[in-house]
């Protein structure tokens, strides 16, 4: 089975933007605000663009089940404030949970937090309940960074986030620490902004003793873990530096990797570096980068391919990366697949 | 000949420290502000901090020259405002003119600049014609964020720091990419800042086409990049949905790498992705990380040793990454070291 732990609802029916514009547009003048009931999608709708785009390119690639959350750059928690964010997160949630009732094999869900600048993130605790507990979500998306690129929340080993954490303990859930768009000029979104969220989050954890409050807390850092794995020794070294203990030991029981690295010789580092029970396949495929490489002729993000050609990997070890691993680190994924089982 | 294009003098006396912090504490109380003369530092105390330091690790690891400029992490270009950072740049420059003259055979001059956030790039200039035209400097630090990690300053590509970039061109050198210390507490300096600073430049270049009006301007990227080549598939696939040139084309006549990589796969993944042309050999030895690897018993920072151990390159392409690159790259240094011949 083939276990795609990254995957947007990026194709949602136009309706769904044309709804989100409208409540933007509501935040000078809250006349125009839009009711939650007046977004319109039918079943018919979902399936087209899921059947015409994820399902499609999951069946030409060969891959089983996607945990499926809502597009993340249109996540936006900058955007107006907590109640803004809150009925926008749940709209965004109730659409992917339509999707896995649609198509229960192909689709589990991971949730969108009605996170907001500034607000405290216990707030994000009843959409974490709905999600899980009637929509079946076995992950969060978790923005270390609401702002937006201003960075202007506490890093992840505070206490802050403690609420959030305490909740996933319960829940078994693990979270994606996953951006949005940036509204910062200086970071594009998904070249700059995404991949320096993933660094970021990696050394805010290597500085903290997150994993000592919280044992069985777990992270999976996407796109490849950033630039972590590129700059393994320097992360190795900054810790020793710090006075922890080897990442193995400080980070490596609670924090994962996916494979979203767009190339060949990307994903045969992040397979040498770091070990393969740290990494989980996924591709964020429909994503940032939609088109076929010129030097293979396929799509970019079509990592599958770059694991299979992986000389490296022994079947088992492909075997730990494409399913293994996801139903460790996901094992309300595991329990779902357990009860689906004939 | 080995030359080593990213050097600082992160050891300099402990009374350049003192004199910054008095300054820095004269930001309250200009009473308090010290006098540039009254910093004392003595040819001897340099020869000391060079000799048992970088001239040191240089002999053993067999490097020739040094690219040197003032200590990153202490440009600090968000303290105080323009005259404060033009006295410190000022003195820090002078510093390392000075350990380029006690040392002409080992060190030659990069400059740092007097930037300050929300003050125009030309500004800099008196202070980049003194380093030039009397300290003999071959190229510039240029720092994408004198905010310290608050990112308020134009992309890159922006007319903002073009009247920089004419005395590049008129200079014929290249800038160093590189921020300072991070006063955003979600950043760790050289864990995520210097690494996002890298990832993001090199992002806004894909963006822009800064090389169309600047087609002989250089920049370098260190730290091997950032996260550049580990996702040089996404980077490909990002510029050509921007309907961009290939990268070849668009920014690597431009834009070259360092090799401040400190572990053996980023190095091979490195000159596998990266053009060999765009390569520079760099250790940022006394940097970041300072300690021994457990894994290979040398230092992290050793760099030279990954190259020397890249069995994919062969004699020739080495000596274009230890020296002929940068001969290219700083014309500045290569007339430098045509002047010195017998």
């Amino acid at each position: 089975m083939i276990i795609d732990v990254h995957g947007h609802y990026t194709t949602a029916p136009k309706a769904l933007e044309t709804w989100r514009n409208r409540q933007i547009a509501g935040l000078a003048d809250p006349a125009a605000r839009p009711q939650a009931s007046e977004l319109v999608i039918t079943d018919d709708e979902i399936r087209e663009t899921i059947e015409a785009n994820q399902l499609k390119q999951m069946r030409a690639r060969g891959a089983d089940l996607t945990i499926f959350s809502p597009r993340a750059s249109f996540m936006a928690h900058h955007i107006g404030d907590f109640q803004v964010s809150s009925t926008w997160a749940a709209i965004c949630n109730e659409l992917c949970h339509r999707v896995t009732r649609l198509y229960p094999e192909h689709f589990i869900q991971a949730a969108m937090l009605p996170q907001s600048p500034g607000v405290p993130p216990e707030t994000c605790l009843p959409e974490l309940r709905r999600c899980v507990e009637e929509y079946g979500a076995v992950a969060i998306n978790l923005n270390p960074d609401p702002s937006g690129g201003h960075w202007t929340s506490p890093p992840l080993t505070d206490r802050h986030w403690y609420p959030l954490y305490e909740r996933m303990v319960d829940y078994d859930i693990p979270a994606m620490i996953h951006v949005s768009t940036s509204c910062n000029p200086a970071f594009h979104t998904t070249g700059a902004h995404y991949i320096n969220a993933d660094t970021t989050a990696f050394m805010q954890l290597i500085q903290g003793d997150l994993f000592r409050d919280f044992p069985t807390l777990r992270f999976v850092i996407p796109h490849g873990g950033g630039a972590a794995p590129y700059h393994w020794g320097r992360y190795r070294g900054l810790a020793q530096e710090l006075k922890k203990p080897l990442l193995a030991e400080h980070l490596l029981r609670n924090v994962f990797f996916d494979t979203c690295v767009y190339h060949q010789p990307g994903i045969d580092l992040l397979t040498r570096v770091v070990p393969i029970d740290n990494i989980l396949f996924a591709s964020e495929m429909i994503g940032a980068v939609r088109g076929i490489d010129p030097e293979t002729g396929h799509a970019y993000d079509d990592t599958k391919r770059y694991i299979e050609a992986a000389a490296q990997l022994s079947p088992a070890q492909k075997g730990q990366i494409y399913e293994g691993n996801a139903r460790r680190v996901y094992p309300r994924l595991a329990a779902a697949l357990e009860r689906r089982r004939p």
